[in-house]
């Protein structure tokens, strides 16, 4: 048997992310650990887990009939394998579970190593507001427009946000699902997620048919983390899924990024605290995202400025002059000079600058502020 | 001449923060700088300015004159003089403005060092929204009630909404102007600023009488800067005076703080900046700035966090079982075996802890979920 059937076996009876098997594989390779649980030895413990689920199983068939939809399944050998999610067998698990996927069902005709070459994670609140939902969106699209792939959950809120805001953009995005990729959860998806996988890729590492468990929502969001270089949340109340998203992502040393909001909008509490304590970077547009996401100096967001005004340019010497220059009744340089408490030699020349800057102008009666040209 | 007459006549002829006349003052003393000004000599070009200023001048008279108006005159001699201030003569100057005040102007009973004690300055555009001025407001009110001053500058927007905040809590607050005390700027400002001097303090750098003029706005904002053990930007377009403040908070190692704000709002753009690259804290309430100015440890606000569940508290295994249990047809423990991946001797376990934690219940058909204890 290959290490591809072997490890799409595996996939169907173990859990996400199960660490023991995780290391057993990485020790014996998947053909022998698979043989080791058919002559059921208990390696690990892990026997007596998935004994009951070993029973009918037929993982080439499975590879077939899953072939036969448009999916396939994507093993750590293959060319395709996206390397960043190795990082995971890097990071420390979290209780016992968060390791590399055995592999990737996936369904859509791109290569995920290329879709996931440049790409950030936008995650959030399932009950998003619609300024949050605005945002992301507005987020994606501007990372699509960027040809940099945006990767989400597929879930109500922030997560069809983000999608829709890539997608109408023509950009490249993946969802990864915690459940088959043949299944739409939410059902109300259905339409979203075929037309990601029309135009993207919609992944999991769950085989068909699977349904999702909230044990399987947690590990899901490892893979967001993982194939992301950053995660952005958008919106995330003090429960919210998204903070385990940014978990991962801090502790596989992507770059973590948290979209402000009203401090009155629970579902900005979190964020703003991922922001204050977890040394998430605080973006505001999709180029704040491109600029910290891509290679030192080659994105270089425009910092947010007014247009610099004429006035701007004057010492403080010159604004002290000017602010004494009348609006309405025209006065003498002596005048000015005692109003601004500058010496009126000074002044003079001062009002020369002024008079060039066209930000005076000179009267029979004296001198008086202009408007600035525009 | 008394130094404290000296220096009043100095505040009269020059422009706040002028440090040539600072760094005069701190070496020869009010008293020689005013007779050297007075004999005409030219000392660092200070005489030529001030020239025009000079005719005329009574200072004992402007003192007297003021305290019937029931101003008075502090200078770095008084014992009511806020140290905090003298922070100004170590930070860098701003080109050549920015050092200690010669004296400050005040109106109102309570003592100024004893009032900046414990003081947060809380700053904003004028062109405040409903959300900052809101903020604002909270803010100063949670202040006000932990005992701290609230230092603004008595214009429109957020420095109304947090002077009023500050009242409201029947806290005390200090309104440091840029033109004389005596004076309301702006003129709608007329009953705030007296509710102000009666229960707390009005100050300013320029006598009674004095306009305000751009240059002396940048020379207050120093001061609220000073004054405060920190300064809270509540909203700041990209060209607001409240980034000047912020500014200043810097240069004087104060602590900045921040409140964000929609990304989508102008207003909230400048703090957002400011949170991003100028290192401001970001702070949402106002015990996120009492924890901030308070000594290490002594005041630690709340973090926000939902209530824990009796799911938290569950292992991940635990967490698989319990997933697998049905909501609606109950199953047997090895049907739940199968489903969640996890031994069927292990499920019995489990399922007797989830049993005691409410939430499974035993029927003659097999395990349920029940909906956990409220």
């Amino acid at each position: 048997m290959s290490e591809r059937v072997a490890r799409a076996a595996l996939s169907r009876l173990s859990e996400p992310g199960d660490v023991r098997l995780g290391v057993l594989v990485g020790r014996l390779g998947a053909n022998r650990v698979y043989e080791l649980l058919r002559e059921e030895q208990d390696v690990a413990g892990v026997y007596t887990d998935v004994a009951a689920r070993l029973r009918g199983l037929e993982p080439e068939r499975e590879i077939e009939r899953a072939a036969a939809e448009g999916i396939r399944f994507v093993c750590p050998e293959d060319d395709e394998w996206p390397r960043a999610l190795d990082d995971l067998d890097r990071a420390e698990p979290l209780q016992d579970r968060g390791c590399r996927p055995l592999g990737l069902w996936v369904k859509g005709e791109r290569r995920l190593d290329e879709a996931c070459r440049r790409a950030a994670a936008v995650v959030g609140s399932r009950s998003a507001t619609t300024y949050g939902a605005g945002v992301a969106s507005d987020i994606a699209a501007c990372l699509a427009d960027k040809q940099m792939t945006v990767v989400s959950g597929a879930a109500f809120g922030i997560d069809q946000a983000a999608h829709r805001g890539s997608l109408a953009a023509r950009g490249l995005t993946v969802a990864v699902l915690a459940c088959g990729v043949d299944r739409a959860y939410p059902s109300a998806h259905r339409n979203l997620l075929d037309y990601i996988s029309d135009t993207g890729l919609v992944v999991s590492e769950l085989p068909p048919g699977c349904a999702p468990t909230r044990v399987r929502f947690l590990s899901r969001n490892r893979l967001i983390a993982a194939l992301g270089q950053g995660t952005v949340v958008v919106e995330a109340a003090v429960r919210s899924g998204a903070l385990n998203t940014a978990n991962w992502a801090t502790r596989l040393h992507r770059v973590l990024m948290g979209v402000p909001g009203p401090v009155t909008s629970a579902p900005s509490q979190g964020v703003h605290e991922l922001i204050r304590s977890r040394g998430a970077a605080l973006v505001t547009r999709g180029e704040d995202v491109l600029e910290l996401l891509s290679p030192s100096g080659s994105f270089l967001g425009e910092v947010p400025r007014a247009p610099v005004l004429v006035t701007d340019r004057l010492s403080d010497r010159e604004r002290q002059v000017l602010d004494a220059v009348p609006r309405l009744r025209p006065a003498g340089t002596d005048s000015i000079a005692r109003t601004a408490g500058v010496a009126a030699r000074d002044v003079s020349v001062v009002m020369q600058r002024l008079h060039s800057l066209r930000l005076v102008e000179n009267t029979t009666a004296g001198w008086r502020r202009s408007e600035p040209p525009e």
